[in-house]
Protein backbone atom coordinates (compact mmCIF):
# COMPACT_ATOMS: atom_id res chain seq x y z
CA UNK A 1 0.00 0.00 0.00
CA UNK A 2 1.05 3.69 -0.85
CA UNK A 3 -0.09 6.37 1.42
CA UNK A 4 0.89 9.73 2.11
CA UNK A 5 1.59 12.18 5.30
CA UNK A 6 1.57 16.04 4.72
CA UNK A 7 2.32 18.36 7.72
CA UNK A 8 2.18 22.11 7.77
CA UNK A 9 5.76 23.39 9.85
CA UNK A 10 5.78 27.04 11.30
CA UNK A 11 9.36 26.96 11.20
CA UNK A 12 12.69 24.68 12.48
CA UNK A 13 12.65 21.89 14.67
CA UNK A 14 11.08 18.22 15.29
CA UNK A 15 7.44 18.06 14.27
CA UNK A 16 6.30 14.04 15.35
CA UNK A 17 4.63 11.78 12.81
CA UNK A 18 4.33 8.56 14.49
CA UNK A 19 0.54 8.62 14.90
CA UNK A 20 -0.15 9.93 11.22
CA UNK A 21 2.16 6.58 10.34
CA UNK A 22 0.89 4.36 12.51
CA UNK A 23 -3.01 5.47 11.44
CA UNK A 24 -1.70 4.17 7.63
CA UNK A 25 -0.27 1.08 9.09
CA UNK A 26 -3.67 0.21 10.36
CA UNK A 27 -5.89 1.33 7.74
CA UNK A 28 -3.56 -1.14 5.59
CA UNK A 29 -4.74 -4.06 8.31
CA UNK A 30 -0.80 -5.56 7.35
CA UNK A 31 0.49 -7.44 10.48
CA UNK A 32 4.18 -7.52 9.81
CA UNK A 33 5.71 -5.98 7.12
CA UNK A 34 7.89 -2.67 6.72
CA UNK A 35 6.68 0.76 6.59
CA UNK A 36 9.49 2.43 4.27
CA UNK A 37 8.81 6.87 4.99
CA UNK A 38 10.40 9.30 2.52
CA UNK A 39 10.36 12.90 3.01
CA UNK A 40 10.03 14.54 -0.61
CA UNK A 41 12.04 17.56 -0.18
CA UNK A 42 15.63 18.79 0.14
CA UNK A 43 15.29 21.06 2.88
CA UNK A 44 13.65 19.07 5.85
CA UNK A 45 14.71 15.49 6.72
CA UNK A 46 13.41 12.77 9.01
CA UNK A 47 15.18 11.40 11.95
CA UNK A 48 14.08 8.84 14.65
CA UNK A 49 14.27 10.37 18.11
CA UNK A 50 13.36 10.65 21.68
CA UNK A 51 9.37 11.48 22.52
CA UNK A 52 9.67 11.75 26.03
CA UNK A 53 11.75 15.54 26.72
CA UNK A 54 10.87 17.95 24.57
CA UNK A 55 14.36 19.56 26.15
CA UNK A 56 16.28 16.28 24.13
CA UNK A 57 14.70 18.50 20.84
CA UNK A 58 15.51 21.69 22.04
CA UNK A 59 19.36 20.85 22.52
CA UNK A 60 19.36 18.82 19.40
CA UNK A 61 18.18 21.51 16.61
CA UNK A 62 20.40 24.22 18.99
CA UNK A 63 23.19 22.01 18.26
CA UNK A 64 22.95 21.57 14.62
CA UNK A 65 22.23 25.20 14.34
CA UNK A 66 25.11 26.20 15.81
CA UNK A 67 27.18 23.75 13.64
CA UNK A 68 25.42 24.42 10.52
CA UNK A 69 25.02 28.29 10.72
CA UNK A 70 23.43 30.82 7.97
CA UNK A 71 25.39 33.31 6.51
CA UNK A 72 28.55 31.17 6.52
CA UNK A 73 30.55 33.67 4.01
CA UNK A 74 31.72 30.02 2.48
CA UNK A 75 28.44 29.68 1.17
CA UNK A 76 28.18 30.58 -2.50
CA UNK A 77 24.41 28.91 -3.07
CA UNK A 78 22.41 32.08 -1.07
CA UNK A 79 19.72 33.18 -3.60
CA UNK A 80 17.11 31.56 -1.65
CA UNK A 81 17.61 32.92 1.98
CA UNK A 82 20.50 32.59 4.65
CA UNK A 83 18.34 29.38 5.40
CA UNK A 84 18.78 27.22 2.58
CA UNK A 85 22.32 25.96 2.24
CA UNK A 86 22.13 25.15 5.78
CA UNK A 87 19.32 23.09 5.33
CA UNK A 88 20.48 21.24 2.62
CA UNK A 89 23.49 20.45 4.49
CA UNK A 90 21.23 19.63 7.67
CA UNK A 91 18.98 17.08 5.67
CA UNK A 92 22.50 15.23 4.33
CA UNK A 93 23.59 14.46 8.14
CA UNK A 94 20.18 13.61 9.16
CA UNK A 95 18.18 11.02 6.91
CA UNK A 96 15.64 11.56 3.80
CA UNK A 97 14.38 7.61 4.41
CA UNK A 98 13.68 5.42 7.04
CA UNK A 99 12.27 1.73 7.59
CA UNK A 100 10.49 0.61 9.94
CA UNK A 101 9.73 -2.84 10.51
CA UNK A 102 5.85 -3.57 11.78
CA UNK A 103 4.85 -6.10 14.15
CA UNK A 104 1.66 -7.34 15.29
CA UNK A 105 0.16 -4.63 12.98
CA UNK A 106 2.01 -2.09 15.44
CA UNK A 107 5.73 0.27 14.28
CA UNK A 108 8.25 -1.56 15.99
CA UNK A 109 9.75 1.41 17.66
CA UNK A 110 11.42 1.26 20.48
CA UNK A 111 9.17 3.03 23.56
CA UNK A 112 10.69 6.03 23.60
CA UNK A 113 11.41 6.79 19.92
CA UNK A 114 9.07 8.88 17.52
CA UNK A 115 9.01 9.77 14.13
CA UNK A 116 10.15 13.39 13.01
CA UNK A 117 9.90 15.29 10.52
CA UNK A 118 12.52 18.03 10.80
CA UNK A 119 12.22 21.34 9.53
CA UNK A 120 15.32 23.58 8.25
CA UNK A 121 13.46 26.45 6.90
CA UNK A 122 12.79 29.26 9.45
CA UNK A 123 9.77 29.61 7.56
CA UNK A 124 8.73 26.36 7.49
CA UNK A 125 6.13 24.67 4.40
CA UNK A 126 3.61 21.90 3.62
CA UNK A 127 6.30 18.82 3.59
CA UNK A 128 5.09 15.69 1.93
CA UNK A 129 6.17 12.15 2.84
CA UNK A 130 5.52 8.90 1.05
CA UNK A 131 4.72 6.17 2.52
CA UNK A 132 5.33 2.52 1.29
CA UNK A 133 3.88 -0.18 3.31
CA UNK A 134 5.17 -3.98 2.46
CA UNK A 135 5.54 -7.43 3.44
CA UNK B 1 9.98 -13.13 9.26
CA UNK B 2 10.53 -10.62 12.13
CA UNK B 3 13.30 -11.38 14.13
CA UNK B 4 15.56 -9.80 17.21
CA UNK B 5 19.49 -9.02 17.40
CA UNK B 6 20.50 -8.40 21.46
CA UNK B 7 23.99 -7.68 22.62
CA UNK B 8 25.30 -6.00 26.16
CA UNK B 9 27.52 -3.21 25.23
CA UNK B 10 30.07 -2.38 28.13
CA UNK B 11 30.89 1.20 26.77
CA UNK B 12 31.02 3.46 23.95
CA UNK B 13 31.79 2.46 20.43
CA UNK B 14 31.37 0.18 17.44
CA UNK B 15 29.93 -3.47 18.18
CA UNK B 16 30.13 -5.39 15.12
CA UNK B 17 26.35 -7.97 15.20
CA UNK B 18 26.76 -8.87 11.27
CA UNK B 19 27.54 -12.75 12.22
CA UNK B 20 24.12 -12.30 14.18
CA UNK B 21 22.45 -10.98 11.67
CA UNK B 22 23.33 -13.08 8.99
CA UNK B 23 22.40 -16.05 11.28
CA UNK B 24 18.88 -14.40 11.29
CA UNK B 25 18.68 -14.59 6.99
CA UNK B 26 19.46 -18.32 7.16
CA UNK B 27 17.48 -19.46 9.63
CA UNK B 28 14.73 -17.86 7.59
CA UNK B 29 15.97 -19.56 4.54
CA UNK B 30 15.41 -16.16 2.08
CA UNK B 31 17.35 -16.13 -1.07
CA UNK B 32 16.65 -12.75 -2.24
CA UNK B 33 15.05 -9.88 -0.61
CA UNK B 34 15.43 -6.98 1.58
CA UNK B 35 17.06 -7.25 5.42
CA UNK B 36 15.66 -4.47 7.26
CA UNK B 37 17.27 -3.52 10.98
CA UNK B 38 15.81 -0.85 13.39
CA UNK B 39 17.52 -0.32 16.77
CA UNK B 40 14.91 0.72 19.32
CA UNK B 41 16.95 3.41 21.21
CA UNK B 42 18.06 7.11 20.73
CA UNK B 43 21.06 6.88 22.41
CA UNK B 44 22.80 4.26 20.17
CA UNK B 45 22.39 4.10 16.70
CA UNK B 46 23.95 1.48 13.28
CA UNK B 47 26.04 2.19 10.91
CA UNK B 48 27.69 0.04 8.01
CA UNK B 49 31.46 0.60 8.70
CA UNK B 50 34.92 -0.98 7.46
CA UNK B 51 35.54 -4.25 9.16
CA UNK B 52 38.93 -4.80 8.65
CA UNK B 53 41.46 -2.43 10.92
CA UNK B 54 40.35 -1.27 13.93
CA UNK B 55 42.34 1.62 13.98
CA UNK B 56 39.60 3.09 11.75
CA UNK B 57 36.62 2.60 13.96
CA UNK B 58 39.01 4.02 16.81
CA UNK B 59 39.46 7.59 15.06
CA UNK B 60 36.04 7.56 13.70
CA UNK B 61 34.55 7.39 17.87
CA UNK B 62 37.59 9.84 18.71
CA UNK B 63 35.90 12.18 15.92
CA UNK B 64 32.63 11.74 16.87
CA UNK B 65 33.32 12.66 20.83
CA UNK B 66 35.81 15.83 20.08
CA UNK B 67 32.12 17.00 17.49
CA UNK B 68 29.91 16.20 20.07
CA UNK B 69 31.33 16.59 23.55
CA UNK B 70 30.09 15.85 26.98
CA UNK B 71 29.56 19.27 28.99
CA UNK B 72 28.87 21.84 26.07
CA UNK B 73 27.13 24.11 28.26
CA UNK B 74 24.38 24.69 25.67
CA UNK B 75 23.22 21.95 26.56
CA UNK B 76 20.12 21.87 29.12
CA UNK B 77 18.93 18.41 28.64
CA UNK B 78 21.17 16.92 31.39
CA UNK B 79 18.97 15.57 33.81
CA UNK B 80 20.21 11.74 32.79
CA UNK B 81 24.33 12.79 33.06
CA UNK B 82 26.56 14.40 30.25
CA UNK B 83 26.64 11.82 27.97
CA UNK B 84 23.04 11.72 27.54
CA UNK B 85 22.38 14.63 25.12
CA UNK B 86 25.47 13.72 22.63
CA UNK B 87 24.25 10.34 22.63
CA UNK B 88 20.80 11.52 20.84
CA UNK B 89 22.61 13.98 19.02
CA UNK B 90 24.91 11.17 17.78
CA UNK B 91 22.48 8.92 17.01
CA UNK B 92 20.87 11.50 15.16
CA UNK B 93 23.97 12.16 12.45
CA UNK B 94 24.21 8.11 12.11
CA UNK B 95 21.40 5.72 11.66
CA UNK B 96 18.46 4.23 13.46
CA UNK B 97 17.33 2.06 10.54
CA UNK B 98 18.98 0.21 8.06
CA UNK B 99 18.00 -1.67 4.70
CA UNK B 100 20.52 -4.46 3.37
CA UNK B 101 19.48 -6.13 -0.27
CA UNK B 102 19.85 -10.19 0.55
CA UNK B 103 21.18 -12.03 -2.54
CA UNK B 104 21.71 -16.17 -2.45
CA UNK B 105 20.85 -16.05 1.27
CA UNK B 106 23.58 -13.71 2.08
CA UNK B 107 23.52 -9.63 2.82
CA UNK B 108 24.58 -7.89 -0.16
CA UNK B 109 27.52 -6.00 1.85
CA UNK B 110 30.81 -5.17 0.02
CA UNK B 111 33.90 -6.93 1.32
CA UNK B 112 35.23 -4.76 4.10
CA UNK B 113 31.81 -3.95 5.34
CA UNK B 114 30.15 -4.81 8.79
CA UNK B 115 26.60 -3.55 10.41
CA UNK B 116 27.22 -1.99 13.73
CA UNK B 117 25.76 -1.63 16.60
CA UNK B 118 27.30 2.00 18.04
CA UNK B 119 26.70 2.61 21.53
CA UNK B 120 27.30 6.36 22.98
CA UNK B 121 26.51 6.12 26.66
CA UNK B 122 29.68 5.64 28.43
CA UNK B 123 28.62 2.73 30.80
CA UNK B 124 26.25 1.05 27.67
CA UNK B 125 23.22 -1.31 27.94
CA UNK B 126 21.63 -3.93 26.43
CA UNK B 127 20.76 -3.33 22.60
CA UNK B 128 17.93 -4.26 20.96
CA UNK B 129 17.13 -4.03 16.95
CA UNK B 130 14.42 -5.66 15.51
CA UNK B 131 15.33 -6.89 11.90
CA UNK B 132 12.99 -7.72 9.12
CA UNK B 133 13.68 -10.15 6.15
CA UNK B 134 11.21 -9.34 3.26
CA UNK B 135 11.06 -10.73 -0.75
CA UNK C 1 14.17 -8.30 -8.24
CA UNK C 2 18.23 -7.77 -7.89
CA UNK C 3 20.10 -5.34 -9.94
CA UNK C 4 23.47 -3.34 -9.83
CA UNK C 5 24.60 0.25 -10.63
CA UNK C 6 28.19 0.72 -11.00
CA UNK C 7 30.38 4.22 -11.77
CA UNK C 8 33.65 5.55 -12.14
CA UNK C 9 34.04 8.67 -10.20
CA UNK C 10 37.13 11.01 -10.68
CA UNK C 11 37.35 12.76 -7.69
CA UNK C 12 35.38 13.66 -4.59
CA UNK C 13 31.65 14.98 -5.13
CA UNK C 14 28.47 13.92 -5.92
CA UNK C 15 27.53 11.54 -8.71
CA UNK C 16 24.03 11.38 -10.12
CA UNK C 17 22.80 7.66 -10.44
CA UNK C 18 18.88 8.70 -10.65
CA UNK C 19 18.42 7.69 -14.24
CA UNK C 20 20.52 4.20 -13.40
CA UNK C 21 18.18 3.22 -10.94
CA UNK C 22 14.96 4.29 -12.49
CA UNK C 23 16.20 2.06 -15.53
CA UNK C 24 15.99 -0.94 -13.33
CA UNK C 25 12.72 -0.02 -11.98
CA UNK C 26 11.53 0.01 -15.77
CA UNK C 27 13.35 -3.44 -16.43
CA UNK C 28 11.27 -4.92 -13.50
CA UNK C 29 7.98 -3.76 -14.55
CA UNK C 30 7.38 -3.10 -10.85
CA UNK C 31 4.11 -0.74 -10.38
CA UNK C 32 4.17 -0.06 -6.79
CA UNK C 33 6.96 -1.05 -4.20
CA UNK C 34 10.15 -0.46 -2.38
CA UNK C 35 13.75 0.11 -4.37
CA UNK C 36 16.17 -0.56 -1.59
CA UNK C 37 20.25 0.82 -2.56
CA UNK C 38 23.40 -0.03 -0.77
CA UNK C 39 26.68 1.46 -1.85
CA UNK C 40 29.16 -1.75 -0.98
CA UNK C 41 31.62 0.63 0.14
CA UNK C 42 32.90 2.71 3.37
CA UNK C 43 34.78 5.30 1.79
CA UNK C 44 32.01 6.43 -0.80
CA UNK C 45 28.00 7.29 0.26
CA UNK C 46 24.60 7.99 -0.74
CA UNK C 47 22.88 10.98 -0.15
CA UNK C 48 19.57 12.33 -1.42
CA UNK C 49 19.82 15.97 -2.76
CA UNK C 50 19.15 19.25 -4.98
CA UNK C 51 19.28 18.57 -8.46
CA UNK C 52 18.73 21.50 -10.12
CA UNK C 53 21.75 24.21 -8.84
CA UNK C 54 25.06 22.71 -8.54
CA UNK C 55 26.15 25.16 -6.54
CA UNK C 56 24.21 23.66 -3.97
CA UNK C 57 26.56 20.43 -3.85
CA UNK C 58 29.29 21.99 -4.31
CA UNK C 59 28.77 24.31 -0.93
CA UNK C 60 27.70 20.86 0.63
CA UNK C 61 30.85 19.24 -0.73
CA UNK C 62 33.13 22.03 0.38
CA UNK C 63 31.36 21.91 4.27
CA UNK C 64 31.81 18.58 4.84
CA UNK C 65 35.30 19.16 3.74
CA UNK C 66 35.99 21.76 5.89
CA UNK C 67 34.23 20.10 9.13
CA UNK C 68 36.43 16.50 8.46
CA UNK C 69 39.48 18.02 7.04
CA UNK C 70 42.10 15.77 5.96
CA UNK C 71 45.65 15.14 7.65
CA UNK C 72 43.44 16.09 11.35
CA UNK C 73 46.34 15.41 13.92
CA UNK C 74 44.03 13.09 15.69
CA UNK C 75 44.19 10.43 13.11
CA UNK C 76 46.09 7.18 13.19
CA UNK C 77 44.23 5.19 10.43
CA UNK C 78 46.41 7.05 7.94
CA UNK C 79 48.06 4.12 5.70
CA UNK C 80 46.24 4.91 2.91
CA UNK C 81 46.60 8.16 2.75
CA UNK C 82 45.25 11.43 4.10
CA UNK C 83 42.17 11.04 2.63
CA UNK C 84 41.31 7.27 3.71
CA UNK C 85 40.20 8.66 7.74
CA UNK C 86 38.17 11.71 6.99
CA UNK C 87 35.92 9.48 3.99
CA UNK C 88 34.90 6.69 6.28
CA UNK C 89 33.60 9.43 8.85
CA UNK C 90 31.96 11.02 5.77
CA UNK C 91 30.65 8.13 5.24
CA UNK C 92 28.99 7.64 8.51
CA UNK C 93 27.65 11.31 8.74
CA UNK C 94 25.75 10.61 5.61
CA UNK C 95 23.72 7.10 3.96
CA UNK C 96 25.15 3.45 3.07
CA UNK C 97 21.67 2.34 2.22
CA UNK C 98 18.00 4.59 0.79
CA UNK C 99 14.78 2.78 0.60
CA UNK C 100 12.86 4.72 -2.03
CA UNK C 101 9.09 4.23 -2.61
CA UNK C 102 8.00 3.28 -6.22
CA UNK C 103 4.47 4.44 -7.39
CA UNK C 104 3.07 3.70 -10.77
CA UNK C 105 6.80 2.46 -12.12
CA UNK C 106 8.10 5.88 -10.88
CA UNK C 107 10.65 6.18 -7.81
CA UNK C 108 8.91 8.24 -5.56
CA UNK C 109 11.46 11.21 -5.33
CA UNK C 110 10.18 14.87 -5.01
CA UNK C 111 10.63 17.36 -7.79
CA UNK C 112 13.90 18.64 -6.84
CA UNK C 113 15.54 15.70 -5.39
CA UNK C 114 17.69 13.17 -6.84
CA UNK C 115 20.27 10.22 -6.38
CA UNK C 116 23.57 10.49 -5.58
CA UNK C 117 26.41 8.80 -5.09
CA UNK C 118 28.89 10.53 -2.84
CA UNK C 119 32.70 9.71 -3.71
CA UNK C 120 34.68 10.76 -0.55
CA UNK C 121 38.34 9.64 -2.07
CA UNK C 122 40.73 12.07 -3.91
CA UNK C 123 40.94 9.82 -6.81
CA UNK C 124 37.53 8.32 -6.93
CA UNK C 125 37.16 4.43 -7.78
CA UNK C 126 34.48 2.01 -9.36
CA UNK C 127 31.47 2.36 -7.47
CA UNK C 128 28.92 -0.88 -6.85
CA UNK C 129 25.47 0.02 -5.66
CA UNK C 130 23.38 -3.20 -4.99
CA UNK C 131 19.72 -2.62 -5.80
CA UNK C 132 16.87 -4.60 -4.61
CA UNK C 133 13.28 -3.96 -5.65
CA UNK C 134 10.50 -5.66 -4.34
CA UNK C 135 6.98 -5.51 -3.19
Amino acid sequence: MIGRVEIRTRGKGLHEITAKVQALVEESAMRDGVCTVLIQHTSASLTIQENADPSAARDLEAWLDRHVPENDPHFTHTLEGPDDMPSHIKAALTSTTLSVPVVDGRLGLGTWQGIYVWEHRRRGSVRRCLIHLGP
